[in-house]
């Protein structure tokens, strides 16, 4: 069956977004620094239509994901930022913009329905209020035989303490934001499951840890 | 000058203790999984007075930093779990024991004065009172051309915060600790510096992660 798979990049001091997120910075403050090691891969810029870029050791790595992810789970926050009746949020359309980096079916939790929406390059979004089981069952349906990732820290709770995710990425950037969301905001308790490292891989900018949450 | 280091055993969550610590669980519940990547180690054992162990890249980096400390600068806590007056402390002399694994001068930090401890094995548990920097520098005096080693979380980012700190060594084991004393607990906030990855270390049991702090 694909795999659901957490795939963030965090800083040193576990923060996954800077503080303060809003439009001006959907990452928060100083969170943009969390991904700066993408932005000059040859993979990332493909991602994104642009030519050129580095084939380095990140490359690979985003290229790796990419290749095998075929759906994606997020939450409301991650969407856009916002909450409640989506005639209220202001960013409902704004956040990910007109071509978002997708390419694939996404899946928003929300407590608010509302109908599909299309963008450009191959990214639709549905709204799912029946919560995350119901989520990934249509995302696992939609992602055929590729694997789904699932986005933002508090749905990744969710999913790791209801004992369905499979695998954490982790991208450890050198930096201490010393504020923002952190990615193990949430404390699992005793519901905290084991996992085994099953691959690291060092480069200047980043160094990405790979795990398998064993069940 | 002697450098000021951080090197610690953390969760893949960010805790360096389970919850509830106490004199039976002197790493909180759950925390000895943290430190267990060194019991089988020759330069752990041998620490300990104990021949034998395997001579692994693990045990090269507890060998490593073992001698390069002369010096240890701990929190109130991180000595006997307590606070408060030391007629008050159940454990003011209990846990570390009669022979403590350092092996040399420790600076206890506290609001609480007391007569220097000397334990076997070439331990003396000296109290200061008169704040972090104090401790800092009676340690340096005191490991002459080593490093000194601060430990416990709240001490780290206090001296973190201070500008004070030069070195983070990170063990990041593949465990999912839940609940319990995370290293980045205190937000840094404006004050968090920034770091530069130094070296990456992977073994079966554990990443070795080091970062030099940039100032």
């Amino acid at each position: 069956m694909a795999k659901l798979i957490l795939d963030i990049s965090t800083s040193l001091d576990g923060f996954i977004a800077g503080p303060n997120p809003g439009l001006e910075h959907p990452l928060g403050e100083g969170g943009e620094q969390l991904h700066e090691w993408a932005f000059p891969t040859r993979a990332f810029r493909e991602a994104h239509g642009e030519s050129g870029g580095e084939d380095s050791a990140d490359s690979k790595v985003v290229e790796e994901l990419r290749g095998r992810v075929g759906a994606t789970v997020m939450g409301r926050k991650m969407f856009s930022g916002g909450h409640g009746p989506w005639q209220e949020d202001p960013n409902a359309d704004a956040w990910w913009g007109d071509e978002p980096p997708f390419g694939h079916p996404v899946f928003v939790l929300t407590h608010h329905e509302r109908e599909p929406v299309t963008k450009r390059g191959g990214t639709t979004f549905t709204f799912v209020t029946d919560g995350i089981e119901s989520a990934l069952e249509q995302a696992r349906a939609a992602a055929g035989d590729k694997d789904v990732q699932v986005g933002g820290a508090s749905v990744a709770q969710q999913y790791l303490k209801a004992g369905l995710l499979d695998e954490i990425g982790l991208h450890v950037v050198p930096v201490l934001l010393g504020d923002g969301v952190r990615l193990f905001e949430n404390h699992l308790g005793a519901r905290a499951p084991a996992v085994e490292c099953t691959g690291v891989i060092e480069s200047p900018n980043v160094t990405h840890l790979r795990y398998r949450v064993v069940r």
